[in-house]
């Protein structure tokens, strides 16, 4: 099964991944995390939760942190390209017979809140309130840096069937990882803003997200992070890296957040906005597609991810799952 | 005269900037400065002319040099989305009574030649040769590691006017300059790809290329090619840097190759993708938005700039220039 | 006149230059500079002075700010390598009719005060209170992380004169700067510690301290320092640089505290501990020397520097100085 | 057993540890690795052995490559100040009933050999032929960018006994691992040039070399080197890293050349010349001394080294060796 052409011009235009909602269960020490450890801006905050953007964003956040009893992921948000676009969307998934409804959202305009094909609750929406440039406000850059939320990672039981229903959304495909045999899917990325993924699918018991990554500048301020979280109590919060994905060419890092969603620290990243732009295809037997630099992964990193609220996840559809390189 | 509200539906598609074409006076010399001092991949070359390509790229070139009797630029590429685009915008040009033929072009497909409103050569086209991805074949990277081209800038003699154009090409403002009572541009910023810009116009004698910015990954590199520069014979095609744009925030050096085309090498960058993304005004009486860590820029950068084949440069309209804060 | 042999068994073992107290104005404006801005830790202070050390640094202080009516530098310190050199630094000094004392010092043991043969307020000591390391609390880096304290630059009106009185107390000169027929020294470097230098000498109306010198661990960190102080109200104490010398290979900036006293952050640095090494020989003519890159330094960066308590600064004895290369 | 109070008198003076000679088993091949690759400099070359520098030394080499049938180690060299302690080295050797004897070595002045305690072979030299400054010839560098060589970690059977005959020596212990009752040394850092180490020892079958390091400018550089590493070939050729330890702060990379010689790739350092520097304690149970991040090192990493040549290695004194945590 190959991967799908890509949808040049789909039924309404995505412009980009925006903001993930996460349910945490102590929201004081997840605020540290995000804003004090991390350098994430704090845009508004009540008793029951925080929104935070990034250094370079203009929207009024990329994050929201709910407290909750149990840690998970409301919605993944993205941007439409106009209000026509959303409801060009509503009647795309209504088709689909897919639950739509429309919400209300603070600092967001009309929200559409929908389900992708296993049950990903997603939002989009066209209006967010709009801030301040900060990107020169350089007192403010402290932790990471972190510039921008780049893209979500997700465990789908059935890669093949998600890169299917995001293609005909209009994500395009830049990597993936197939079989020898090339009949299915083993992992893709996928992009609506020009860059290597806003979305990407990991064959796995899902729907559940695998992780949120933040764009940074440069490698040093991964090793920056590194240095502060392992000389101030966060030293169990690294999970894997630095290293560099021999997928999307990332230097990466994965770190945990105080109730396990996992973040991904990322940088290096390439232009895909040409519409002939050919996907890059990984052997699933390549070891260097997860690590360019030959060191493993840790069990934790294939396994363990954030459940998406009110979906619960299956088994994947592949039997025999290779921890030593998936 | 404020800046034109942004076209979000333009006519015809233009992906982004693509590549430009230099006639050098010594092929070989050339050669040495692009190749071997810079590191862009050489992709085709002969007697008469040598194409190259940057790091990350997949098209045949972003860079063709032409032995010629006298240097020039004889045209700026853009890559449009598809074949119809290409014809739309044949249909534009030649509504606004600029000259259009369609030219056959090594490495590319079918490709419209036109002019902008004051001249500009430029080249359309959807289709170039695809080569292999190179951009983790690591041995290759050496110089400043160019990772892409990134943007041009010109000289206009009425930056209003320019922008009018290419803003009805759906090139939106990501910055601009104006003067104190916002009666005119100095200077603008202009993307299509979702960066600061693919097109920059400043206030001067044109139409004239001002530079061709080449993306790479962090300061060090510049700092790199400095060194190298300084101590293989090029110190004097040393011009400005580096430095911070306050404008763009780029962290940049300009160099000149051996005609005396100005080079940028730029990093940092911010995502422009939003539709609704503000531009942001900088006064021209700011020293900060040329420089924002304050050192002047030589009399050189303000004034002297490439010739556009077959276009006459005219004088600026706007009559002081400010040669201390352009 | 040829840079004289290096005293390789001189009568005391200087270990390397330790401190200097500084009479500043303002002692909370400076405060805010050393401590906020730079990023030097406070390690005592009171109404009066504050103590102030770099992250890698275990000795009590490398810096003294000290309220005062005129903006000067007091004195430069240095450690010995044993009680026992305390005495034989004083020997040494007074044969040379130098004044010599005992002074008080609070976090210092028994301390040598005296001044060299043109003026220069030194103090000797061998023990300072020890704190412990900060080295891995990365919580505490920020501004220019500035690791330990590498050097002092003087103006002198002899440097000559300079080189020989600094030799014989074993100081070796790493580069130096000489007119083409080699009779006199412009300027030169010379060290204890085994980098490029802990003191160095440039022809000038001296004596007069020029610059202070912290080491940061890479480029990156001065570029930071620059993003931070031209966007927080510093600019204008930015003097000169990014730049990189070729005396000493050292990539550089030049700031001015708010009393207008010079810091350099400097990063990289060579080895030069063998008894054997060579100096490097620079000519007055090459510009190279100052600025590797080419950029010219501003004037003040030639003739602006500050006075030393209690001595009287003399014109050179070079007459021409041409400012275009120093 | 604590660690014992430095020898700040020793009888001899040595400045810094200078070389090392390996037996390879094809010389082309290690050429290809130390020159090609990580960008050390040819300075000789013949049939039977190849002699290298790093890019900031003046002396001849710091790295013999000879042909041979079994890789080991044939020697360790360090520099002395001067002939006097050439002399009086053999004098102290000799007066321990070690082996003494005058051999004749090309590039180098009168050279002593011997063996340490537990048979390490050494060689101590005053004068090697000095090379012509390289350092700012750009063009030169390439690979890991390596400026220096930086130091050797020997495994050796009684930690205890290696240091305390290294002190006497006059090395200086700036770090140090204990077991938790402060019994015994599990391993030490020691230093004469003013850093962390120019030799350090592990606990284990010994003596054997662990490994020899070379120190580069920054973290990106050991990126640059894992990048291309990986993708021409010596993917397998990298054994553990990047990380940071905790001991000495280390950002480090351990490669192994292609006769499974280990070379640390090393950056950050810190200054340890003051005479009451106090080494840091680390106790045996703390796993971030070995990796301040928390990434485990490979078993390779604790159990193979080179072997020197003429010396039996025999087991450590310390019976139950903690994989998890030496």
């Amino acid at each position: 099964m190959p991967v799908p052409s890509p949808n040049l011009y789909p039924d309404f235009n995505i412009v980009r991944l925006s903001h993930v909602e996460f349910v945490v269960t102590d929201l004081a020490a997840s605020r540290t995390f995000y804003a004090d450890l991390l350098g994430l801006q704090v845009t508004h905050e009540d008793e029951d939760e925080i929104f935070l953007r990034a250094l370079e964003e203009r929207g009024h956040h990329c994050m929201i942190l709910r407290k909750g009893e149990r840690a998970e992921a409301n919605v993944l948000g993205f941007k439409v390209y106009s209000e026509e676009d959303l409801d060009r969307a509503q009647t795309w998934f209504a088709r689909r017979e897919l639950p739509t409804s429309w919400v209300e959202r603070p600092f967001q305009g009309r929200t559409l809140r929908t389900r992708d094909v296993f049950g990903v609750p997603l939002e989009f929406y066209y209006k967010m309130d709009r801030l301040q440039p900060i990107h020169q406000q350089y007192r403010l850059y402290h932790g990471v840096k972190p510039l921008r939320i780049d893209h979500f990672n997700c465990f789908s039981p059935n890669v093949d069937a998600s890169v299917a229903f995001y293609n005909e959304m209009g994500f395009r495909v830049t990597e993936y990882t197939e079989d020898e045999d090339s009949r299915m899917l083993w992992a893709a990325w996928m992009h609506r803003k020009g860059g290597v993924h806003d979305m990407a699918f990991t064959n796995g018991r899902g729907p559940r997200l695998h992780h949120t990554a933040f764009w940074v500048p440069t490698p040093l301020n991964v090793i920056d992070l590194l240095d502060l979280m392992s000389t101030t109590g966060y030293l169990a919060n690294i999970e894997r890296g630095p290293g560099r994905h021999g997928i999307s060419n990332a230097f990466f890092l994965y770190i945990r957040d105080p109730d396990g969603h996992r973040i991904e620290i990322y940088c290096s990243d390439y232009q895909t906005v040409d519409p002939d732009h050919e996907p890059i295809r990984w052997d699933l037997k390549d070891p260097q597609r997860q690590t360019l630099w030959g060191a493993p992964a840790p069990r934790s990193w294939f396994e363990e991810g954030t459940a998406f609220a009110g979906a619960g996840a299956v088994e994947s559809i592949l039997k025999a799952q290779p921890i030593v390189a998936p």
